[in-house]
C-alpha cells in the first residue's frame, strides 16, 4: 500500500529539507494493522525534531520540497540525522482500514485508535496492533489524537512523585495543555500543587480550572511567593519544562528554604530534606544556572516520559492507560489553536506559526 | 571535667569571632567516653564552617577571640548560625582518658580512637562510646585523624557505584588526598577511574601512583581527552569536587558523546544511557552551568557521605569502616603540609595559610 509521509532531513551542508514524499507501506504482515491518519498534534517535540531550528525567514522551495538554513551549532549536533530523511509527527490517531491475519489484528479493522510510534505526518502508518490504543466507542480521532504525550506525561509526574516519596508538586509552563491536565488529575486525587506561570493572565486561567497555588514568575515578589506556596503544599519535586535559566535553581532554593524553617540544630551542609527538579522540556534553550545555595540533599536530571514508563513498570501504564482513555474528553481534552492539513506543512508562513506558539496554543495537522 | 575547644560564630553585624573557650563536659555518662583529642585534620568542610569565608586579611584579635569581616551574602545564607557559637573540627583522634560505667564505655580507657561527630579542635570531648571506633594495636592518633571524611566518601563512591549500576568512575580533583585514596581502592577493586586533573603536574603525579586515566582539564585538548578515557572505561557516573563552572556538564557531554556511538537509531532526546555527576565539593562556588546537549537521561545531584552511607546501610557501614581500619597506613594515609598546635588557630596568618591550601594539601592540628 502506497502512503504519503513527511519526511525531515539536516544535510550535511547545514540545510533543513522538508518534503512530503511517497512511501510504499508494503502489505500489513499478521500481526500489523494499516492507519488512516485523520488526526495529529504538533507537539513541541515534533517541532523540534521537524524544523531543527531553521531560519524559515530564509526558506525557499524547490522541486516541491522546502529548504532553509540550519544554525551550524544545531548540524553540529545532529551528527546522528545527517543526511537522513526522518519521518515526523510523534502521535496521533486514525481509522483502521486494513488489517493482517491475526485476530488482535482484525478485531481492530474500521476502529478508530490511537498511536505514538512516530511518523504520524503521513496519510497512513503501518503499525503491530499491540502498538495501537483503540479509542472508546464514539470518540473521534481528533479527540484521540493528543492521548498519549500529554495526558501519560501529566500522568507519570503523578506517580513518579508517589514512586519516589514526595507528596506534592512544582510545575512549570503550568498553563500548557499538559499543564492544565496535571491541575485537573492532581485536583482529582488530592495532590498538592504549585503552578509557575510566566505571566498574570495565565494566574487567572488557571485559577478558573481550579489551581488553588499559582505563582506567576515574573512578578518581583516571585522568590517570596514560591517559598509561600511550597511552604503551603511541602512540595519536594518539580517537573520543568523551561529548562535554561535560573528556574530550577530557584525552585531548589525555594524549597530548601522551607526545609530548613523544621531544622531544629544548625548545619552548613542544609536540610536532609532530598529536593529533585526534573526537567521535561526546554521552553528555554539556554544553560541551567544553578547557583548551589540549596543544602546537598538536592537532584536534578532530565526526564523522558518513555524513560519514566519503563520505571514505573506495566502494572500502571496500564492504569494510565485506562484513565486516559475513560476522561478523554474531559480531563485529557487538548485545545487546538487551528488545523493544518498535511499538504500545508510545507507552507513556510504556516510553519513559523506553528513554531511560534505560545504556552497554552497548539495545532493540529489534520488529513 | 574542663576542656578548651574552638568555636566560630557568624555575628548578625557581619563578623566572625573565633574563640577558645572553656567548656565543662561534666562527668561521662554510664555509655560516655572522654577522648583527650591529639590530632584532627583541617578539612575543606571545616575551613568553610570555621572561617565562613570571612577576609583573614582584616581579622583583629579583641579579649582573646579573632575578629574578621564576613561577606554579607554569606551572612544572608547563614540565618542558622548567626550569633551561635559552633564547635569545629568534623573528624580527629587521641586517648580515652575518662569512661563511664559501662562494659563498652570501660573497654576503651587508655585506647586510641578516632571519631568523626564534631568538635574535635578541642582538648577534650565527651563521646558516646558507639560513637568512636578503635585504632588497630600500635596505630598513633596522627595516623587515625583523618580516618573518616576522606577515607569514607572514597569507599561510598565506589559502594554507590555498585548500588547503582555503574561499572566505572569519573572523579574530579582527583590529585587531592581523597583523589589518591580512590586510585589505590580502584586499582584494589579492578573498577577502571577516570581522574581528572586541573595541573599537567598532577597528571604526573597520579601516574606515579598507578593511575591509568588521567586528564589534565588545562590542556586544550580536554574535551577530546575526557571521551577518550570515557569511552576506554564506559564511565557513567562521576563525583566532582568542583561544582561550579562547565566541568559537571562536560563530563555529562563526553559521557553522551561515548554512549550515542553505540546507537543503532537516531533519536533527538539523545541515548538512553543513563548518565550521573554527584557533586560533593564546592572548590568552585560559582553557579554550576548545564549546557544540556546531553540526551535527557541524565541526573546531576549534591552528595554527602553521611546521606550516602545512610543508603547504603549498615553492612557496608562495617564492611567500609573494617576496611579503613586495616588499611590506614597504606591506602588511607593522609599527607599533611604542617601541624598546628590548637592554640595557633586564633592566628590570622596561620588561618590563611590553611584556607589557601591547593589541591592535595592538608594540615593537621595538633594538641
Amino acid at each position: 500500500m502506497k502512503a504519503r509521509a513527511l519526511h525531515s532531513t539536516v544535510t550535511a551542508d547545514a540545510r533543513l529539507r522538508l518534503a512530503i514524499e511517497e512511501v510504499d507501506l508494503g502489505e500489513p504482515g499478521a500481526d500489523d494493522v494499516i492507519v488512516r491518519v485523520e488526526a495529529a498534534p504538533v507537539n513541541p517535540t515534533d517541532l523540534y525534531l521537524m524544523l531543527s531550528m531553521a531560519d524559515l525567514s530564509r526558506a525557499t522551495l524547490d522541486g516541491g520540497a522546502l529548504f532553509a538554513p540550519v544554525p551550524a551549532g544545531v548540524v553540529a549536533m545532529s551528527a546522528g540525522r545527517i543526511d537522513k530523511p526522518l519521518p515526523v509527527g510523534t502521535e496521533g490517531a486514525g481509522t483502521v482500514v486494513a488489517a493482517g491475519t491475526s485476530p488482535a489484528a482484525q478485531a481492530l479493522v474500521g476502529k478508530v485508535v490511537a498511536a505514538a510510534n512516530g511518523g504520524m505526518y503521513a496519510t497512513h502508518r503501518k503499525l503491530p496492533a499491540a502498538a495501537v490504543r483503540e479509542l472508546p466507542a464514539g470518540r473521534t480521532a481528533e479527540e484521540g489524537a493528543s492521548s498519549f504525550v500529554n495526558p501519560m506525561t501529566a500522568l507519570s509526574f503523578v506517580e513518579t512523585m508517589r514512586a519516589e516519596g514526595h507528596r506534592a508538586l512544582v510545575h512549570t509552563a503550568a498553563a500548557s495543555n499538559l499543564g492544565q491536565m496535571l491541575v485537573k488529575i492532581c485536583a482529582a486525587d488530592g495532590v498538592p500543587l504549585v503552578n509557575i506561570v510566566r505571566r498574570p493572565a495565565q494566574v487567572e486561567q488557571l485559577r478558573g480550572l481550579g489551581a488553588e497555588h499559582v505563582v506567576d514568575s515574573s512578578a518581583p515578589t516571585f522568590a517570596d511567593d514560591l517559598v509561600a506556596a511550597i511552604g503551603a503544599t511541602r512540595a519536594t519535586l518539580a517537573f520543568d519544562a523551561i529548562g535554561g535559566g535560573p528556574l530550577a535553581s530557584q525552585i531548589l532554593t525555594a524549597m530548601e528554604r522551607v526545609a530548613a524553617r523544621d531544622m531544629t540544630t544548625f548545619s552548613h551542609y542544609g536540610s536532609s530534606t532530598h529536593k529533585q527538579v526534573y526537567i521535561y522540556g526546554s521552553l528555554d534553550r539556554s544553560p541551567t544556572t544553578l547557583v548551589r545555595t540549596f543544602g546537598l540533599a538536592w537532584g536534578i536530571g532530565g526526564y523522558l516520559v518513555s524513560h519514566a514508563l519503563r520505571k514505573l513498570g506495566a502494572d500502571a501504564y496500564a492504569r494510565m492507560t485506562r484513565r486516559v482513555m475513560a476522561e478523554l474528553t474531559t480531563t485529557f481534552q487538548s485545545h487546538y489553536q487551528g488545523r493544518i492539513p498535511l499538504a500545508q506543512l510545507l507552507d513556510a508562513e504556516v510553519l513559523r506559526r506553528c513554531a511560534q506558539t505560545a504556552t497554552g496554543e497548539k495545532y493540529l495537522v489534520t488529513a
